[in-house]
């Protein structure tokens, strides 16, 4: 399929071969196709790290970039997003990049545009290239994913990076836990069981943070920001007790002393801002694939 | 005049000049400007066709793209249009491409602005862009527009594309006729007559379907929305009953099953799609016009 | 210091280089970075001229330009001005222009970030690329600052044009007096002294009238616009009592009739359109230096 719109829909063999392929962008490799190649970055909700990453990673490629701003297009007049996307075709659009807050948004598009579409996060389900990010961090650190215990902490019932995150970990053989409030467990994730913080901060070897979606869901707060710290956040205290090579990672937004402490957010073990770096690298290899795979090239 | 503000201001000869270049550039010409030029997209209105099809057709030829949001402009200071594209045109811009919701916008930029004007859209009053690519659409399919019969439908005293095109068609030699609601018909334009629905899809070469424009008027509807369907729109039934060669034109953004049914819109004899295509060439036409009348070459 | 902030930390001969480029530029010299550069222009409040301008400027010299709204950014939802420019260098931005409405948002990130950061403006503070176009201004018209008198007129409490251009001006040797509402003087500026408006008109070769900001103040305005105009503003019978070779300058956006009657903004001795046209290359004067201080080259 020449679209990336979940990590389950990707086959291990590409997985690899996108990291591949960011690793050797990151490197210092260069690719650009043949041809002019425009793509339309359409995000119906707020981003900055998505959207400037896609757009550095596609001036890199030396692709046309067009940004799409919903706020200022027909969807305001009521236009559905396949009439808009349809018409992105239509005018030389090659390839579409589509963030929107509607689950699966990309069901009414595929088969019916014959471009090819990369998901920058649907609703609160798939986000294919945070995933992707996080993988080539892992990867880059501990050179496998066989053996390694990753602890997904937060909001999972919101988080669009741990339903992705926990399916290919577990695929590439890692053992996933998640962490958190009890509640905000979504027991519907099957490939990972609860672990208290306290334990999981001991064990991990990857503590991968997620951000509390404020804005998603009525934060009828289990509790206090600075109580939810003490509770479930990665303390001051609980990042002195994580093993020597393990890391942190979170990827931001970041609700400073909330699910993070503050001082730990460029502390020696954060990977955050290395994962923002390996964003861009990450989504030049997706884009590659779909120019190759879109007959773009 | 090296601006394109209205259909009647173009004469006949530049028209067939621009389409004939517009053409070209769909076989694959290609053609830029010797030197950097700059181009700024100023919309006032919500758009995403043209808006689109402007800036692909700027960066097909090369133009640097300046797109100006209003919404975080200096217009919320109060400065006025003229201020702002003198602006514009004091920091290097060579070519401004306006949409603005007051008719003719334009008088009080031309003769005080030194550079060209391209106008995406004024009010209710003109498109050129949109009547140069329906002429286009038109003409590749029949060659010519002596003895063709045109009808348009729908809003057509709030519609820009309704007047520029009754005109220009009327100037080269398509014969003219409106449908749609009786009291959406407006008298002041002398180029076309009323005819039923019923009797315009058996005569028609071109059914022209217009935008309920919602958004402009308040919609003391003169129906419910099925209704209007069922009455002035162009169901299934309907379009069985038009010539073998006949095709379905629509400007867009369409409001599905209330002008045209749904299941039209990519039919067989629909050239919706293809106009927007069009609409690129004819842009980059438009704009190749502006740099040579502007002396930019 | 690698970053342009204020003008008090831009050392004199730093401007005089500053200004040289920036002529140099103008007068036709072209300058390129060696490698691929990224700049983000991150603008927290409405913006054309300055905006614009250093768009301009950047594609003039062959940067990336990435365009930063906050209203569709993750600032929505509460991420710090460190962060989100913390982001932009991660994710591969060699140089950020930053507007911003509060006073001195630089110091949270001096000595945090390290790329260079260009002040594009800070809450009623500082504006220094506004300063070098102005003196650029002025350096075309008279060849050298020593000795001359320029008054400033307007809303000095509210306007960072004000601050900046009074400390420099002082420093390159020229005098400086204040005019308008006695009540908007601000005292605490100790480069000039106030002088009423009909005597400023017949003394100054510069009369630097200032924007009244109608958006940042409660307009207890002293007076009626009208009123305004008659007692403090440059009406066209001061502009008959003016000195021969003297100018008229603005920052824009104008208030036609209230700061300078509209007749008088396109007058031969207004500079308005000639200051934005040189803040084009005073910025691209100011970019060369970030990249060249920065070490981007």
């Amino acid at each position: 399929m020449m679209h990336v719109l979940t990590m389950p829909l990707l086959e291990t063999i590409e997985i690899h071969q996108i990291l591949h392929d960011a690793q050797a962008f990151l490197n210092g490799d260069r690719w650009m196709p043949n041809r002019e190649t425009f793509v339309a970055n359409l995000f119906f909700e707020p981003s900055t790290r998505t959207k400037f990453s896609f757009e550095v990673a596609e001036k890199k490629l030396g692709l046309q970039v067009l940004n799409f701003e919903a706020q200022t297009s027909s969807v305001t007049k009521g236009e559905t997003l396949y009439d808009t996307v349809k018409t992105l075709e239509a005018i030389g659009t090659n390839i579409v990049v589509i963030r929107h807050q509607q689950d699966h948004y990309f069901d009414d598009l595929v088969g019916r545009i014959s471009i090819p579409i990369i998901n920058g996060g649907d609703g609160c389900g798939h986000h294919p290239t945070q995933s992707l990010l996080d993988l080539l961090t892992i990867k880059q650190e501990f050179g496998t994913f066989e053996g390694l215990k990753v602890v997904i902490v937060g909001d999972i019932r919101h988080s669009r990076v741990a339903r992705s995150n926990a399916e290919v970990l577990h695929r590439l053989g890692a053992s996933v836990w998640f962490s958190g409030p009890r509640s905000w467990i979504d027991d519907s994730i099957p490939y990972g069981n609860f672990i208290d913080i306290d334990d999981a901060v001991e064990m991990a070897d990857v503590m991968m943070m997620l951000r509390i979606q404020h804005e998603r869901h009525a934060v009828k707060m289990v509790t206090t920001q600075s109580d939810y710290h003490h509770q479930y956040g990665l303390t001051i205290e609980r990042e002195q007790r994580m093993k020597k090579d393990s890391i942190i990672m979170h990827p931001a937004p970041i609700n400073r002393d909330v699910e993070i402490a503050s001082e730990l957010v460029e502390c020696e073990r954060s990977r955050i801002f290395k994962q923002m770096t390996n964003g861009v690298a990450v989504r030049m290899a997706v884009l590659k694939r779909a120019i190759e795979k879109g007959g773009l090239k």
